[in-house]
C-alpha cells in the first residue's frame, strides 16, 4: 500500500487535497505512478456544473481520465508490463462478460467502470491501480504528454472507424477543439486527402491546419456548407446536388453544427456525431438526410482503439504534442481547471504535470 | 411500332385515355405487353396532390411503376429475354456512367430515369419499351401480380440490407402498409426471429402477422416502445437500459413514428428510415440516439435488389400474392386510384389488371 | 460439492467410469446437471486415434462438448440463470482479456479453455461447473437434444457469417454430415434460396434435403461442379465462365472436396473451409481462385453464435431434432462412440442421454 | 480523323511502326494525344512470350495500358473534360449492363474491354479514343509520368481495399517491384504503421524503403517469416503462436512467396494474392491458414480506384515519380521493352515518352 496525494472535487469549483492509501495491485492489476493528466472538457464540466446529463457528482470525486505514468508494482499474474515501464491507461474497464463485451463492443457495456465519471474516481492522484488489460506500454518515441493524450486520440480513431474513412476521402471536421484535432489527425492517418476544418475561432483553425487540415473555414465569416459543396464539386465533377464530403464529423456539440453536419455529406455519405449538444431534442432535416442515404452514426467513447493510437503516434503519423498549449504543476490542478474553463478560445489542451 | 392504350393524368384527379404510338425496341431494348400494374402510395399522391416534394406534375403524366408483363419484341443485341417471356420491369434506369453507377450505388445516380416520376412516364399503358438490363425474366412460380410487386419487395430487401438484418435478430417494423409488409417479409427471409409489427389499424396488423410478424402492437392501445423493451429484455437478459431491437424500420412516414423508430433499438442498434414524414424538419432526440451508437440510415429506392427479390418469391420464402386485397380492370384505372386513396385503412395493395 | 459419475477415456478405445467430486460453483459460476451430450466427430477421433493434430490425449480425458442440462446451483454473483433453468453450455471459455477477446474474436484467444480438448475435460459426466457467461438458458420450445446440438449449429451459424450469406443467395454445401446439415440450416435461415448439398452417401443427402437443401448431388454419380454451374447459370443468365454459387462451404474435410470448394463459386464469390483435410499440404488451383477474386475463408469454432442459434431453434427456423438418428443411455457411452465411428455412413447425430 | 503513329507487336520480340487512322470521338468519347506510357510486366510478357494464360497474341497487337495524355477532341455529349485537359486513362472499359457492372464489381465483367489484352489494342500510339467515363482529368500537381502510373497505383489501392488495411496496421509486402511499391504506398496512405517489404534484390528494397517501407527483409539472407513474427510479437505482446502481420500482400508471383504469404498473418489476419505464380496448381498449407481464420483474397485488376489514386498523388500522400528509374523516347519503344525484360533486377519502372 502506498500513500497517494490526490486532488478531490467536493462540489462545484471546490477541490481539496488528500493523502489517500492506494492498495497493492491484485493478481491481474498494475499500480502506476501517474505522470501526466490531460484536462478534458468533461472534467471541466463536472468542475463547473457538478454533472453531465444523468451523471451527477454526489460525493467527493477525483477528476482526470487522460493519464500516463510509470509502472510501480504489478500483481502476480501480470505478464505484459513490468515496474519501470512507461504506460498509458485506457480509462474505461468493462465487465468483460456481457453480450457487448463478448462481441467486442465493450464501450456499450452496461457495467462500465470509467475514470472520473461518478461514482468512479479519476487519476488526479500520485498513484492509480488499474487492470493489466487496460494498461498499455508505450515506446520511447511517445512522450508522457502524448501517452496521456492517447485518450482523446482514441476518440478520434473511433470516430474515423465509425465514419469508415478511406484513402482519398474528403472529410469535414466541424469544431476544431482537442477532439476535432485528434479526429483530423486520425482521418489524415486513414488516408483522407481533403480535410476541411470548420470553427468560429481562428486560433483553433490554425492548430487544425498544423495537424493536418487541408482547408479551414471560419463559419462566422463564410457559409461553410456552401464552401464545402464548392470544394467537393470541383473534385468529383458531379452536379451540385451531389456535392458534399464523404464523411462529416460533428465535434462542436452545438445545435447549429449538428444541423450543418447533416447537410455536409454528398448522397450516400456519412455523418458522425462526436460532440453532442446538451439539449433534449434537436430539430433537424432528417428527411432530407434519409432520402440522400446519409448514414448518421453516433459515438460513445471507443473500443479497441489504444493499440492503433499508440502505433500512429509511435510512427509519427500523428503528433499529439502539438496539441498541448498550456501546462500546470500538480499543485496547481485547480488553476488548470479554472483556466481550461475560462481560456477555451485561446487554448487547445491543458496538461497537468502530476509527477 | 405498336399502338398502346394509355391512361394519362392531366391534373389532380383528372385522367384521360390515349392511343399512343410505342416504338420498336432499340438494339438493347425490350418491348413489353404490360399485364399488371400495382398502385403505389406515390401514384396516389401524384393523383391527389399533383406533386411529391420537388417533383411536380407539370405536363400530362402516365402513372404506374410496379409492372409485370410479357416480352413482345426485342432489339438485335438482346440476349437475356425473348418474346413470350414473362418479365418484371425495374422502373428506374440510371446513367450507367457516373461515380455512383460505377460503384454500384445506382439508386443515387443524378441522372436517374424513373417511371411515373415527372417528367418520365410510367406503365399504365398496354406497351412499354425498356432497356434489357432492367427487364427481369420471372419463373412460372411467380404470378403476374407477384412480378409487379417485386418493386415494393425490392424496397423491403433494400431496407433489410441497409439494416444489415442477420439470423436471430429482433426487428421492429413501424407501419404495416405494403412497404411495412414487404419489409417484414424481407426481414424474415434474412433470418429475423422476432418481428414486431406496429400500426394503428388492426386490419394491417392482421396482414402483417400473416406474412411473418411474430408480434403485433396497436400503437393506439399500447405504449409500443415500452412493449418492445419488455419483449427484447426477456430475450437478452440485459438491463432495461440496454433493451431494444437490433433493427427498427420506420415505414409509416409520420413524425411520431419517426421519433419512435429512434427509441426502439438497443445501444449499438440500427434505425432505418424507409417512410419519410412530409415535413421540412423533425424534432428528435438525436443526442440520445447518437450516444447510444444507434446508426440512423435512410433509404432512397434500391439498387441490385431485383435478382434477390425474384429468388425469394420463386423459392416461396416470400408470398407477395398475400398482399393483393383489391383488383381493378385497366378501364377502371381511375377508380383504382380513387379507392387506393379513400380505402387506405381497409386495403393493402390495389392491383390493376392491364392485360 | 456433489459426486458425479463420469466416463473417462484412458487410451485409444478404452474408457472407465469414475465418481468424481464436483465443487460448488464460484461466485460467477453455475453447476449444471447434464442431460444430453451429442457425439461429435472430434470425440470419435480422440477415441479412435488419441489425438487431433497437435492436441494429444496424454492423461485421462473426459469427452463430450455438445451439452445441455439443468441448473443445479449458482454462485453468489450469478444473475442470468437460477436452479431449475434448462440450459445449453457453450463449451469454450476464453481469457476475456487479450486483444482477441476484447475485440470480439474470442474463438482465436490464445488461452482458450475448450471442453474435451486435452487437457480440458468435457461433459460426459453427471455434473459440470461452468462460468455463467457461457451458460445459456433455453426456452421450452427447445428440446434437451436440440439444446445440446446448439454447438454444431453454432458452427453452421459461424460458417454462414463467415460466408456472408444474404437473402436470395445460391450456396453449395459440400459434405452433408452433421456440420454440413447445420450449415444448410443456417444458410437457409439467412435467406439462401438455392442450397445444393453434395455428398457421396444418399442417406446423408436425404437428411440434407429434409433440413433445407433445394438440390442434392451425389458426387459419386455426377460431376458436381459441372452441375453447380448448370444450375446457377440458369439463374443469373451470365456466361458459363461466370457461373457458380455465391458461397461454397467445404464441410467434408477431404482433399478432393477442398479442391471442389474452390471451383464452385462464381467470380467474386466465397469459399468457406469448415472441414479440414488431415494433411499438411493441399495442392490447389489457388491462382485461378485468386484471379477470380474468390475469397477463401477458414473457420475456427465460432464466437457470439449461441444467442442466434437459440433464437433460430426457438422460432422454428431451424430443426435440430431432425438430426438425431441414434440414441444411447449414459451407461452405454462407449458403445455410442464405437457406433459413431463404425456407423458413419448410415447415421447423422448420435446422442447420449446422460440424465 | 487523325493519323496516329503506332507501335505494333507482330510476334514475339518483333514490332513495326504504322500510321493508323484514329476516328473522331463518338458522342460520349474523348480523343487523347498520348504523352506517357509506362511499361508493365504484362506488356513485357506478351512481348517475350506472346501470351499470358488464355490470352494469346494471334493478330498484331498494340501494347501499353499505363497511359496519360492531353485531350485533343471530345464528343458532343462529353461534359467532364475539354480539349487541353491533362488526363489519365483507366484502361479497362466494362459492359456497364451486367450483374457485375450494376453492383460496382466491374473488374469482373465478362465483357471487359481492356487495353493491350488481346484482341484489344493498347496505347503505344500518338492518339487514342476512349469513353469519357474512363478518362480522368488530373490536376497540375500530378506529373505526366505519375498520371500514367495511376494504373499500377490503382492495383495497389485495390489490394489495400481488398486487405482492409486500417490505421495502425502491420503489413508485409512480399515482392518489391512496381506493384509491391504501389501497394506499400497505398498501405501507408491507409494508415499502416509497420510496413515490412520483402524481396531478393537490395535495389528494390531500397526503393521500397524510400516510398514507405518501415522495415526491409532480403529473403535470400534472412528467414522472412521468422523475422515478421519477431517484429510483430514485440508490438502486440501476444505469444508467438499469435504473432504475424495484420495483412500480407503477395506481389512477386512465385510459389515460395505464395506459401510465405499464407504464413505471414496472425490468426484472424488476411492474405491478399496480388501476383500470381504462372503454374496450374500450388501446394500450400491451406489447412493451417483456414484453422487460423486467415482470409485469402485474390485480386483481378481493380474497380473504382482512379479517383482515390488521383487524390492520393495530388495530395502528396503518394509519390509515383519516385518509381520511374528509366526513360525511353517513343521511337525506342522496342528497346524499352527489351530493357524492361533484361534489366528487371536493377530497374523499377520504365517509362516511354510518347509525346
Amino acid at each position: 500500500m502506498v500513500s497517494s496525494r490526490t486532488a478531490v472535487l467536493d462540489r462545484v469549483r471546490e477541490m481539496h487535497w488528500e493523502e489517500r492509501a492506494v492498495p497493492d495491485p491484485g493478481p491481474l492489476e498494475v499500480r502506476v505512478r501517474v505522470r501526466r493528466v490531460g484536462v478534458c472538457g468533461s472534467d471541466v464540466h463536472y468542475y463547473t456544473h457538478g454533472r453531465i446529463g444523468k451523471f451527477v457528482v454526489e460525493a467527493p470525486l477525483v477528476l482526470g481520465h487522460e493519464v500516463s505514468g510509470v509502472v510501480d508494482a504489478v500483481g502476480a499474474g501480470v505478464t505484459r508490463v513490468a515496474p519501470g515501464d512507461r504506460v498509458a491507461l485506457e480509462p474505461g474497464v468493462p465487465c468483460r462478460r456481457c453480450l457487448y463485451c463478448r462481441s467486442g463492443q465493450y464501450n456499450l457495456c452496461p457495467d462500465m467502470h470509467f475514470m472520473a465519471t461518478p461514482p468512479v474516481d479519476g487519476a488526479l492522484s500520485e498513484y492509480v491501480v488499474w487492470p493489466e488489460d487496460y494498461v498499455f506500454p508505450v515506446p520511447g518515441s511517445v512522450s508522457d504528454d502524448a501517452a496521456a493524450l492517447l485518450e482523446p486520440l482514441a476518440v478520434g480513431v473511433w470516430a474515423v472507424r465509425r465514419g469508415e474513412v478511406k484513402p482519398g476521402d474528403t472529410v469535414a471536421v466541424i469544431g476544431a477543439g482537442p477532439i476535432g484535432c485528434t479526429t483530423i489527425q486520425a482521418a489524415r492517418a486513414a488516408g483522407a486527402t481533403t480535410i476541411v476544418a470548420i470553427d468560429l475561432e481562428d486560433f483553433r483553425l490554425d492548430v487544425a491546419r498544423r495537424v493536418g487540415a487541408t482547408h479551414t473555414l471560419n463559419a462566422g465569416r463564410v457559409d461553410a456548407v456552401q464552401e464545402l459543396r464548392r470544394i467537393t464539386a470541383a473534385l468529383t465533377g458531379l452536379p451540385l446536388s451531389h456535392a458534399g464530403v464523404d464523411v462529416a464529423f460533428e465535434t462542436a456539440g452545438s445545435v447549429p453544427t449538428c444541423r450543418m453536419s447533416l447537410e455536409a455529406p454528398h448522397p450516400g455519405g456519412v455523418t458522425v456525431l462526436v460532440g453532442l449538444p446538451p439539449v433534449p431534442e434537436v430539430s433537424v432535416d432528417l428527411v432530407s438526410a434519409a432520402s440522400r442515404e446519409t448514414d448518421i452514426r453516433g459515438l460513445f467513447r471507443y473500443a479497441n482503439c489504444y493499440p492503433a493510437a499508440i502505433a500512429l503516434v509511435a510512427s509519427g503519423a500523428v503528433d499529439l504534442d502539438a496539441l498541448v498549449t498550456h501546462r500546470y504543476a500538480f499543485a496547481d490542478a485547480q488553476a488548470a481547471l479554472d483556466f481550461a474553463d475560462s481560456g477555451k478560445r485561446s487554448s487547445m489542451k491543458v496538461m497537468i504535470d502530476v509527477g
